[in-house]
């Protein structure tokens, strides 16, 4: 092969950009996936967005990893792909001396938009601590540890380096999904990796949990999506939001670190207010499915897309829902579960092309109709199709 | 009154915010307007968004100063509150020593959220320029004139003051809405005040003309909302976009300026170009309306949005094919322009409290039911009225 020619876009392997450029025979740059893919499995925009090759890195290394019929060299090699892709391209030395990382990467691998939040950051730990147990790559290992450090100092000690200017009518605001992402990250590095390396992080565990604690307000009749830091509800839409499949998203964190650490007391609470209660709340008793926003007041909400359907608090809430039936046995979680098994199963794979959709109208239309876009990739669906596999083999074999 | 008591939010003005703090007789400190109202015409939000208090003091001068029947003294009374609340709370000096606005103030007028983009600036002058017509205060034209300068920096010569890191994969873009924009203030500020003023600003005028038509593609066939600054077309989503309404509304800017300054080639080109092509393009023809974003290859946009019937578009769109009517005399457009006006008026009006609604789903039901939101306010709807009013007018008369 020539030097510098760009090789074919073969789709043979779905969403990976084969496209990659031979500068010399050994040094090929390795160019990640591409995450936009119509209804019929094109690629309708080359744009690479950082959260999603992070999440699918992550997700083919857990395959790869704990599923034997997922355990294939050619898993392993699109996932080392996508990571190299990211280590090289991802990273951004931010202006005031700190890695960021872009949101969004040209085909090639130049920066088009860096967020003033943790999100893409979060996604890259998630990827790299994947990534080194997959590979046995230490450095990797390393590299999710350093910026987990960054994240913690952004979190917990001074947010500049994100690039945002404290406006004085700017209130500090807990925003549900950055304990989350926190706690996800904390578990995700500790599993497995002993009771020192568990208790190094066992603070901001507890931090997190707290922090997403404080989301239950109303007396503990509605998880709010925004609080203040003291974990009182803030004046506005802001203050009012629910996000009913974000709080069932935390609710299986929570379950998940109540049974690391057998705390009984939060499991209950999990369930309780981060199950059943977005459940209660957030289930369109019309048409079926989670609403995407509410108003905890029955205002509506500002966001245009608040009524519709989305694929991604189906999948957290068939986790959340069969989690907390594995952990109490009780029926009626079970209901649950089979209900939103059954909405999210009528509505959202495609019969043609296969893949699911993402977006339907409240109604339960198709409203936009591609498989994967810049905040839809290889993560929520099977991720769900994954945990659930799992949780049900163990109710099967009676280990739970 | 008691200094510094809060007085009650009466609701007698509608969206004027008149819970304003005494501090003493004197020293009233205005409070500008609620914009967000529920269905019934509560206040759901006092979040304060610099976009519409520009604009609604704008409307308020231009319908007092241009129409009997609206030159009374609580009209201008209300549109100096906003333009002193402006003056003391939008502008905050950004970190490189240039004035940046607020996009988004707390009710007693503290900065919540700064964009790195124009528009609040933009509204900001539209305001002050139409506000010193009305009042005949020099310095507020001056104000206005001081920003516009600004403005054009920004957008001719060095954006970095906008705050927005240069990313070498961030392909510089014509975004349709920035010369439209500056294409407006050029006509607010020139508007009457005599040839020296208007050859002054000619030139800009001439460029933001220029960047205008750029978006015309596709062999005349497509009007696209980002194309590159030497008027080819991107790549990707953000290359394949399509906004109808902002089109025709960028069509009857074109068409005010082809009628100001004589030029029928750009008269032809507006109608044929951003006033039919946008009506064919973006007309829904099994559920009515204008549909809010499309691609032009046929994909479906990425924005969740993007098939739900806004009230802008329509409003946007009834002036373009009455204008276009009233410079033409041709029948297809008056007939446009009826289509459109029996879609607007049997969906958005709310027959049982006033007002319209904003955003309805493809279908043409009422998605999101409150009638001032973070982006509706007092503007598109009156402009609209009093558009068509005046050029119905003109019509009637046999002026046009």
């Amino acid at each position: 092969m020539i030097n510098g020619q760009q090789t074919e876009n073969r789709r043979a392997d779905g969403l990976r950009d084969t496209g990659g450029t031979l500068l010399t025979v050994q040094t090929y740059i390795p160019r990640g996936f591409f995450t936009c893919i119509g209804r019929d499995g094109k690629v309708f925009d080359e744009l690479k967005y950082v959260w999603l090759q992070g999440r699918q890195v992550w997700m083919y290394c857990r395959l790869y990893r704990t599923m034997d019929r997922f355990h294939k060299p050619e898993i392993l090699e699109a996932a080392k792909a996508g990571g190299t892709f990211l280590r090289k391209f991802a990273r951004i030395m931010g202006s005031g001396g700190q890695w960021k990382c872009a949101f969004c990467l040209t085909r090639e691998g130049k920066a088009v938009k860096i967020q003033r939040t943790i999100f893409s950051e979060c996604f890259y730990v998630m990827a790299m601590d994947e990534l080194s147990r997959a590979t046995g790559d230490t450095d990797m290992q390393l590299e999710a540890e350093q910026m987990m450090e960054q994240l913690i100092y952004w979190v917990q000690v001074d947010s500049s380096g994100l690039g945002r200017p404290h406006l004085p009518g700017d209130v500090p605001t807990n925003s549900m999904a950055v304990p989350m992402m926190l706690l996800c990250l904390v578990q995700q590095i500790t599993e497995g990796r002993g009771q020192k390396v568990a208790e190094k992080y066992r603070d901001l565990g507890n931090w997190c949990v707290q922090q997403i604690l404080q989301h239950v307000q109303r007396d503990g009749t509605a998880v709010l999506e925004n609080v203040s830091f003291d974990g009182t509800e803030l004046q506005g839409c802001q203050g009012r939001l629910q996000n009913p499949g974000h709080a069932l998203e935390a609710g299986w964190f929570l379950l998940q670190y109540s049974t690391q650490w057998g705390d009984k007391e939060l499991q209950k609470t999990a369930i309780s207010k981060f199950v059943e209660v977005p459940y209660q709340s957030g289930w369109d008793k019309e048409h079926g499915g989670l609403f995407y926003f509410l108003d905890v007041d029955g205002n509506c909400p500002t966001q245009l897309e608040w009524s519709m359907k989305l694929w991604w608090p189906h999948c957290e809430a068939l986790v959340a829902f069969l989690m907390a039936y594995q952990q109490t046995k009780k029926p009626e979680l079970l209901d649950m579960f089979s209900q939103v098994y059954e909405y999210t199963f009528n509505h959202f794979p495609d019969a043609e092309n296969g893949e699911w959709f993402g977006y339907l109208t409240q109604e339960g239309k198709v409203a936009l109709d591609f498989k994967g876009g810049p905040f839809k990739g290889f993560f929520h669906v099977p991720r769900c199709l994954y945990m659930c596999e799992r949780i049900l083999d163990d109710l099967l074999s009676n280990k739970a």
